[in-house]
């Protein structure tokens, strides 16, 4: 199992996209029918640092705001959740912030529509990730949007030098999204080069499918894409398979397979990153895999059912009340 | 005065930005502490043209609108209108539609937060520009945002010249917005050849001062101002002193003075446009310089007393009203 | 005729291009087979203006070069033909010299392999046209390559305004190169809205056509091309037609054919220059526009029989010297 | 020691620049003042792979050339020197061929002219890259220009990726240039990454600084610079010290210094390139460290005793020459 080193004043980092959601009021139609939104802070990163807050641990952000009224709606937030936001830098450039309006035309029919042209989150520069954050805490996590473009791509690569040479816990939620990137290679070429320095490796089949498109995994093992990781630095590698569940393999051999729980859908945004915050929240309690991936699965029901991703995050005594719902079959 | 072609199938076509506005449901405050907004169509032609709709003239546009949800959204709101969208193309290179997010700390104090990268409404093509449609037009209106960036640029060039080339009569809304321009110079110039093939021009002092930067007007004369267009096309050349009204040459040599009416403001968006249709819309009628003004001030004091800017524009019934009721001093 | 003013210091400014020509040693044979360049100054504009001072004008020239050795070779080589350089400036962005690889595989099929990314003269602003430099001029050449890219368009536009307002008259050499315009729809709009002030215009049938692709001329016929500058500012159009000759129209209703002189030619590069350069220098005489063009073929004669453009514009003395031998017959 | 692969096809791939040298004929002067120039195939890995093939080895080239003259000219110039040009794909988007002008103010006063806008070199896809000609090779070499640019750089990464797959030895020749990389951190951050994975690192002092820029070898240690290498895969580090001579560190703890030759130098281009072909064919040789220093310094002596790099690229023979005549002390 993955060990969390002791002694550090934070127990959380995350590294990357801080944006706004502009989640529709009026759902189950489309787009063109909905005249208000509400605004929430969004971007996986920011939903899994906010979720590792709200479940108690001690948590920071390093990223980059745009220097306007959504920026600062951003920074305020995190520090509402009481997240260190001494890693947040401001843009000075006039880059925006990004945005997606999410459009819910029935629960299982969702979609995102995305601002990523000149965002700020993707302007961080390798000299502006914050060194000390880094190096006081006990995990840093990644995500693969990040990786996008320069210079936000090399911070990244910064971040995990930095983590290396502190001994932070590294963790790396995929969060493939086709915005911004080039073509398929470069994804592919970067992602790999980013994995190859992770302990823990969270992404969709789809993303995994991504990552080898060189041609070593033909047959689309799980089997075949974990054990590449363990050849490097990985310890647990997870991989989503939708509705029909997960799977955790760990370096001793093992795997373990989880379900999701029932719940009222009303969109499918955040489950990933409420099951990733809930995850690694109980991998950082030295639970065992199956209990991680069951409390990830927990939170993932909580947040699938409410409006927003971000501010639906739930509090350990959320998750825990869920579970034992669940267990007594009184669950909704 | 200006004489309108008679025998043309339509009275008003408008070619350029077409985008969304999204204005802060909670006003009188910081956008930071918004939480929702309203969505409704915007941009100072769209404005302009739902404004000349409203009046009950016959309306179209030539513009370019994203491949999206705000895309076909803007499409279908025009059309509610009445207003031809023959002329409105679609992008197909996954270019976004432009956003203005409205921020009202008081009546007098209000700003937008722009979304400007990557617009389709920038990415009019001049082989787009639909010459039918200005073919039959009495009225074109161009509107300087659209001259910020290539091709649209040009594609405001190629309607002048199929205006011209049809005897279409040209007015130039200067709608000076600093978003996507490189320089005060490149503004200048472009504002400047454009302004050269225009019968009616309209803007602010500040956005004649920018087109005179190159030295010829340093006293910052209107008189100056005015006699340089009549040397070139214009016979109406119309400056915008905020507060203290605006004043209206013409090539015959005389000048008339208007004031605003009072009214009981929410915010100041939208006032210009709206008092554009209404002058616009009186030229059309060869109404008195003076009455085509005095009906354009009517119509920005009704639209800045709404929420909204294109949706608030007046029938002419609403103006006439207005008056009347100003005229007997009831206006509340 | 054109009426150039009187009482000004210079005879001639030029404004655009200033290149690197690297013309091949061995000639005759395909690039891949040339093993040494020699290096001379190039570019439209700059042949033209080294033209006109050979002939013994007094000329300037307005432009950019880049802060390099490339750049300073072609200052000094203008200031050594006499050229003023007071309107030259050097670019500080770290932009290089445009550069011409001339291959001449037989004295008709002769090409250029053309390096034109991040080339300093298309970096010329606005403010940097030396007004005093044109204010100064009986005549101003613009040549269409300046046209190609910001901001060295809106340079034009400047240089054109500048002109317009101290009354030089104004010389447009079409010189269309495909390199760096993005389409040909952007090509015909700028040249037009560019030819629309200018009071001669030079270029080739296959240039003109490029002006009229939104259908008015569909014939392609010499005299609707020349009468429809002809309702804008121009006095002389000069249509060239290759080995058919040239035909040059005049306001006053007349049209003049001339056929080219018989030279040995050793590549076909800079007949098009040495030929603008001895029409205009003849048009500044008050010649008559067969004189003129005759001094024009002269010209480009002498420079097709040698390996360089600029290097071999000829004298007054050797145009003439030409011209008496081809009379006789004695020409070689 | 460096153990190679037996059993392969080849022994030598390079990955990266090909482009033209245009060496000053007229030297020791300003380029102000030269006025011819001949042709040479340049770039350092080209360079290098050519120095290869001259001492005799199979070697083959993965790269992309301009679909115009210059690149037909390299791609011919490799094929006459014996290499494979299998992996050497063509542009077709109107990329050009890099360029680099000479100037020799003195033997010790050289320097570069170069053109790197959209050069065909940076335009390499990792898709491009010859899996094969890796996959048959002993040794592959990448060198530091090849990162500086998408999709360059993710190709150099693929290669590296297909070099582990199948086994080939990897050494990274820094070969750092400032041109076309954004910022110093840019580059820090992908040397890095790509060094980490190379079994050869060759620089100078200062290509290291660089590397190291974020903070961990403040003090600018040769050791610790070659230690932090070994903790990954190095097992040979040269670095560079000038006129001061070079030293070359192995895993196993010893370290060689290494002087150079007496030369009539000429300029000092193509020094480097010449030392790391002399180097690296020693070292597949299986002689001592000493030797290949030896090797490799014979070798640069006698490039920059020459007007060209690549051409000057000495056989085997040469080099024995040359240092059976330095040992004799008859060396001139």
């Amino acid at each position: 199992m993955i060990q969390f080193p002791t002694g550090k004043q934070s127990d959380f980092v995350a590294v990357g996209r801080l944006c706004i959601d502009l989640n529709a009021n009026e759902i189950n139609r489309p787009m063109e029918d909905t005249v208000t939104f509400t605004k929430y802070v969004g971007g996986s990163p920011a939903n899994i640092c906010i979720g590792m807050a709200r479940l108690g641990l001690n948590a920071g952000f390093v990223g980059k705001v745009a220097d306007d009224q959504m920026g600062r709606f951003i920074v305020r937030y995190l520090e509402q959740n009481g997240i260190s936001t001494s890693g947040v830098v401001t843009d000075r450039t006039g880059a925006v912030t990004g945005l997606a309006f999410t459009e819910i035309k029935s629960p299982t029919d969702c979609s995102i529509l995305m601002y990523r042209d000149n965002v700020a989150d993707l302007l961080l520069e390798p000299s502006e990730v914050n060194e000390e954050l880094i190096a006081g805490t006990r995990l840093l996590l990644i995500s693969g949007t990040a990786l996008a473009q320069s210079p936000s791509r090399e911070a990244v690569f910064q971040a995990l030098e930095y983590a290396r040479r502190h001994g932070a816990v590294i963790a790396f939620d995929l969060d493939y999204r086709p915005y911004t990137w080039k073509s398929d290679e470069e994804t592919a070429v970067f992602y790999n080069l980013a994995a190859e320095k992770c302990d823990i490796i969270i992404g969709t089949r789809e993303e995994f499918d991504m990552m080898e498109q060189f041609g070593e995994n033909p047959e689309r093992s799980d089997e075949i894409t974990a054990s590449k990781w363990f050849g490097y630095k990985a310890g647990i590698v997870v991989i989503k398979h939708g509705k029909e569940g997960s799977i955790a393999y760990t370096k001793d051999g093992n795997s373990h397979r989880a379900d999701s729980f029932q719940a009222k859908v009303i969109k499918t945004f955040g489950a990933g990153d409420s099951y990733a915050a809930g995850f690694l929240y109980g991998l950082m309690q030295q639970w065992s895999v199956s209990d991680c991936m069951r409390y990830g699965s927990a939170a993932a029901a909580i947040v699938v059912s409410s409006h927003s991703c971000s501010d639906a995050m739930p509090t350990a005594k959320q998750v825990n009340d869920f579970i034992a719902q669940a267990e007594q079959g009184t669950q909704a």
